[in-house]
């Protein structure tokens, strides 16, 4: 019995999703469903890839079906992907990638043909879902569709994670002068892309520990936290409940990535930021205990 | 093994859809469900049917649960309806007709005894669910309960779609002079009511391709489009990116109706429609390319 | 084979209830899940106790995993419950013990230990759903922990549920006086915290129709419903559909509490309550019928 995960941004008002499981179960009636989500904002490629992503790593051998796709029917193509750990089924369009990355890396990748005759608009129901389940009845994907070159594959951006030295101009000045390697060390932060805000607002960014750790800040320390000309303070803890109700915590989470919360609050709102916004984490010279 | 669908307005925050689950499988213990949809807004048994029947025809063979009853404990019926390629389960309130019809039309109905002592506003979970498994399980419908006439079933209005002659007094006059048959040719419009709304706001119409070709519609032409006194245009399409992003494009969608989409954008908020409203739809004559 | 029941508030938006199920089915490839809900307000344990315990005698025998953790990752306890009718899986924050009674009381409890190097706000996926497929694959729960004293689990305050005096004056001062028996009888309310408010807007409160026969409300009656200063009325019916669309209903509700509804409409946003406000129901003595 074959496992199948399921990705898109059908929502869950329309029979769209139950559509697609009944493809699924009528060409491989005792494959196991697990639904990822389908809460993806309307064609949100990215998002969708940072959640299949950060999921298939926790899921048991399984084809990935995923669908967030504004181009169907155009001429993007419909991929099956192979990795050492999974089987991907899905657009062309950035989607898929960072999951296979988790699952091995792209070892292969076919390109299905649609049938003459199908809609134009449904690509999950009639030319996935088929391929999903084909798979997951323990077909072959080579034999499914046309080789195509893994290293063509539409690739998002990665998004941004780097050290930069501060804005502040005397830390910078400093920095740059060379005159003080305490000072310059202290005025390198860490830049880092709002990767995805979850159900409870908690801000992941791009950032993992070590970046921090290299700039110099860690776990118990208060962090200077600034959104454009914006800056708050947070302690680096452990988890929500580090830091009193209502107050700002950095964390590392269940995905290996830095992320900010609020304890019983919400970080993106306090912060207003969203995905792709940039956030600078430093540790905190002027902390106000 | 068996096979149910279930399809609610019971919303996914309370356990409601969870303990019919249960008592599906402790009627059942090897069904299998899929659950449709259970947002459907409350009491909205339209637009319960026709996610229904827009989606039991992909679904494998089935035992359709669908409950959207704003009469619970009344005196409504509560129904097994038996179709050639499916039976359904719910009240006689119109909620089942369209998807019976999908799945072969109306063979024979049951009217279900409500058992003492059950509470009279959850007949999901103590009428309609073990109705449902008894069915999955093996049992004759016909055993359930009594005979009622298929044709005294309660049937919803179907939608308008029609022809009709132009709105515009000047191309009206002219049909109906009879003056100049290319004329009149020109002023017939399709008149059709917007069927249902879906997550992406896409705008599906009672209308289908032929009634379009039969107005004068051809696709890759450029339409007119009027809600009311509103009128703006469109290009009949194959999909969404078959216009520029936030353009609106006209498609036979992948129920096989006509609908109306916002490229990366919502048709319904663009066109200000919901279930229910009329479209009028005609070859766009003076049109600006 | 084994079930498992689900209810957190990881919401459906991220991939962190297909983690879980991930997780379950690594460890337990053949267990059924049935999800009771994921949206389940953040951090409202007693929200999600009350969803539970409300569901849970619906379902087939299970171990009930249940994640409403604001403490996660703090010296709060994950706990197996062990009752004569199930199993419950989740944090030691009161969560559990109301779902508990309902299958017979808890019997046994163990406090899991958390493993080290595990992310301290995830512990849905890395502690609690590898315990309860543990369990689901028959594992005693004994040995999945240290012993615990029963009574020494974190329980919520009760709901308040209580007759009182009326507060009217006239009323009152008859009903002390003791000078007339039917005026004191007539004086005596029902207050009742509202325990929940469902996806329809129905006011499900702590009372039963034992105590409103003992405030001497009867079925059919017109009865006086207050909420602070504020004072409507409503019939003690039956269904949704015991009184025209738009009014307010009193009835007993499917999990044989005393409700409140508006038929097709709302309850809650008509009386402007939530969960924890207090209502009071009394015999409607002006009655205007």
């Amino acid at each position: 019995m074959g496992c199948v995960s399921f990705l898109t941004d059908y929502g869950l008002g329309d029979g769209f999703v139950a559509a697609c499981h009944g493809v699924l179960l009528r060409h491989a009636p005792d494959v196991r469903i697990i639904d990822i989500s389908h809460l993806v904002p309307a064609g949100d490629v990215r998002r969708g890839s940072v959640v299949l992503a950060q999921t298939v790593g926790h899921l048991p051998p399984a084809v990935h079906l995923a669908v967030v796709d504004p181009g169907v029917g155009t001429s993007r193509r419909a991929l099956v992907v192979s990795a050492p750990r999974g089987v991907l089924v899905g657009p062309d369009n950035g989607l898929l990638p960072p999951a296979a990355d988790v699952l091995g890396g792209v070892r292969a990748a076919v390109a299905l043909a649609v049938p003459d005759g199908v809609p134009a608009t449904f690509h999950g129901r009639d030319v996935f879902a088929p391929a999903a389940a084909a798979v997951a009845a323990g077909r072959d994907p080579a034999a499914l569709g046309e080789q195509v070159d893994p290293g063509g594959l539409v690739r998002l951006p990665p998004p941004v994670a780097r050290l930069v030295v501060d804005a502040d101009p005397a830390a910078a000045a400093a920095a740059e002068a060379g005159v003080n390697a305490a000072a310059a060390a202290v005025a390198v932060e860490a830049e880092a892309e709002v990767v995805t805000v979850d159900t409870y607002g908690n801000v992941q960014v791009a950032a993992d520990a070590a970046l921090l750790a290299s700039a110099g800040m860690r776990p118990g320390h208060l962090l200077r936290v600034a959104v454009g000309a914006s800056v708050t303070t947070a302690v680096f803890g452990v988890t929500f409940a580090s830091v009193a109700p209502d107050e700002l915590v950095v964390y590392v989470d269940s995905a290996g990535l830095v992320a900010l919360a609020v304890n019983r609050g919400s970080a993106a709102r306090r912060l207003a930021v969203t995905a792709g916004d940039l956030l600078r984490l430093s540790a905190g010279r002027p902390a106000p205990s």
